[in-house]
């Protein structure tokens, strides 16, 4: 069974408005194993809104349709519906007194142009809205189902989950899909394929899908199966063996960020945690921060950007920094081992690197970054070697030190 | 003129990636005066992409398609644009030996999936992307154009902004459009248009377009004319009589940051800064060292999340902290003093809040901020009272600092 959607509006299409409500309805669908495989975005125009919607019951069982429901006269979708499905507008009662109801409610005055609202098509199942004006509308042609629905996002999926899903289930008797989300870091999307490849090939073989969603820092790898039970078993069988095989790239699953894991991991070894940061400018800190709760475990970091901070702050000896330069292996050491005194803490991680786009010289890039984590009398100490982009520099940077943060936590529990 | 996007890519329709790539696009056609018409997302499907194109081909001028050219197996865009436009794959070896030197200068090993990137049709014009390893590819066929570009957003807005968008506009000769945006911040979108509504009429009046493009923390202004030098200069009356009604919200204008407009300021006046956070967890700081050359106007941090870190690093009385607690005027005061001695800085901004979802009291609510300037024996005060969402609180935070150390640079100067 396939779906498709069209979402109608100018504002989606100059990039006033993203188009959130076709991502949302594809997530919605995915879960209860309905695949969206088109989505239309077009403005108000009433002979693009018949060839859309003509294309899309032709070749799709299900066509939902946001937008274009209000009460102002650029909003034609419902006349539009009136001429593809040959019938007519007539007042549904039970509507007009909600609507009525509605204003009544907010003590503002009833214009003609909400009563008119209430006039729907005579051929559709009209699904109440109780969350604004615009009621949906589901039409049936010939064993297809044709949902149109307003594009307010909060109306629209109030009409979603209070009515359109269940029927979508019942109407079209549809097998649930099943998918799980495996994140990953450290490793780019080729490599990881490079890598992976005879495990791919037996998770195509066994009818399942695999997809590589890239992003700055890490690569979520996402698989899908529409068997049911047998597609569960088999998707966790195939991502525990990714753990086994990548222990130091797999940081999590679904929507968890490696800031989340990296504090329960924290919590767990009731440990805490500090920085001193150089080119990264408290990135890792700020990063940590965004998980409610870090204080259990972060107290604080200094960002010693200048020679004359990382001595004073973090006791790196001034003769290292002058022989050997703030980008060098010794300086984070100094860095990480002076900040855990200075912050009283656990664990301490430090950076140091070029993070562009001046400032790079022929043995030390712009991108070189050095990182340590001094801990227990031990530091570990890491180099990477980055592109020319400030942002991504400074982003890549992080995702690096959390990570390398989560495998000595993780070592350590061994 | 007419254009449309075509994205492809699963996750785009099951919702695990909200399409902000056909918005942007979108937005910025529309600046050079080029209207997107229709968006058509699909997956990575052979049948489907080749009709998608062959459409969009028949009814506009431009087509831009994105998504579908990395390494891995799912990614066909590239080889379905050689079957539509009838020719074959060869090696470019500029693209090779740049494919070839990013790898070499991160000192990774180039897989043969990587070297097939630089087969390119024949017949395009290649994109060249110093971003990553997919090249833009731009065919031309019976005057209509088809560019083919990355899916990953940094990657597909840098061939679009270094090569795309001028070439659009010299080979359809698309009459510019003038535009500017005029950044504000501290104020909603909602109380900015009431405050404005008669400059808002006045604008609409003489023939103008304006937009309200909201995001946290900041709400941009684009006046937009197809007028030409009429335009232009009754665009630029209307904006010299917003920075007076307005001087202490309008901070920038275009690509502008409040970071780098804060930058400016602080090196014309050779003076330096530096932090000393709580709740915002060093995202100050980070803000600051995310425009390039940063460190001749800032030279450190203190992020000082524990009771004992703002005492010890920020010298704060810790009979202050007992009495009045970490969120209040008199904290924030002696840490801005303490970190302006300690820092040995020109100006330091001190930040301690509630960033929630949890720690509010009834007196001092999720979402109560204080934060305060330390500058030459003076020391100004801000409270700030904002939502429950621990990221936005953060983020408005920081803005908020970032324009008061603006306004206190400004007063400065006068």
């Amino acid at each position: 069974m396939q779906a498709e959607i069209i979402s109608i509006g100018d504002e989606l299409l100059i990039g006033q408005t993203i188009n959130t409500n076709a991502s949302w309805i594809g997530s919605e669908l995915a879960l209860i194993g309905v695949r969206v495989k088109w989505v239309t975005t077009l403005s108000d125009g009433k002979e693009d809104i018949l060839f859309a919607i003509d294309q899309a019951m032709k070749r799709s069982d299900l066509v939902v349709v946001t937008g274009g429901l209000g009460p102002t006269k650029d909003d034609i979708t419902k006349h539009t519906l009136v001429e593809y499905f040959d019938t007519e507008l007539v007042v549904d009662q039970e509507v007009l007194s909600r609507v009525e109801g509605y204003f009544i409610k907010r003590g503002r005055e009833m214009l003609e142009v909400n009563r008119l609202q209430a006039a729907l098509p005579k051929n559709c199942e009209v699904i109440p809205n109780y969350h604004g004006t615009a009621s949906g509308m589901w039409f049936e042609k010939e064993g297809c189902v044709l949902v149109s629905l307003p594009g307010v996002p909060y109306e629209m999926k109030g009409l979603m989950r209070d009515f359109v899903l269940d029927k979508v289930v019942e109407f079209f008797k549809v097998k649930a899909l099943y998918h799980r989300t495996v994140l990953t870091t450290g490793i780019g999307e080729s490599f990881l394929a490079k890598e992976l490849e005879d495990w791919e090939n037996r998770i195509h073989a066994d009818g399942l899908g695999l997809a590589y969603l890239p992003s700055p820092g890490l690569v979520k790898l996402r698989i899908s199966s529409y068997k049911g039970r047998e597609g569960v078993e088999l998707i966790d069988t195939y991502i525990k063996e990714l753990e086994l095989r990548m222990p130091s790239h797999v940081f999590g699953y679904e929507n968890d960020t490696l800031a989340e894991v990296v504090g329960k991991l924290l919590v767990e070894s009731n440990k805490t945690v500090g920085t001193v940061e150089s080119c990264t400018g408290g990135g890792v800190a700020n990063t940590l921060v965004s998980v409610p709760g870090a204080s259990v475990y972060f107290s604080g970091s200094l960002v010693t950007y200048s020679y004359d901070l990382k001595s004073k702050l973090a006791f790196v000896n001034p003769d290292t920094l002058n022989n050997l330069g703030a980008v060098s292996e010794e300086t984070v050491i100094e860095m990480a081992e002076g900040g855990r005194k200075q912050l009283g803490v656990d664990y301490c991680i430090s950076i140091s690197g070029v993070a562009g786009p001046d400032g790079g010289t022929v043995e030390k890039p712009v991108g070189t970054v050095w990182m340590a984590i001094a801990y227990e009398g031990k530091c570990e100490t890491k180099k990477i070697i980055l592109g020319d982009n400030r942002e991504r520099n400074i982003q890549m940077t992080i995702f690096a030190a959390l990570n390398m943060l989560r495998l000595t936590l993780l070592e350590k529990r061994r």
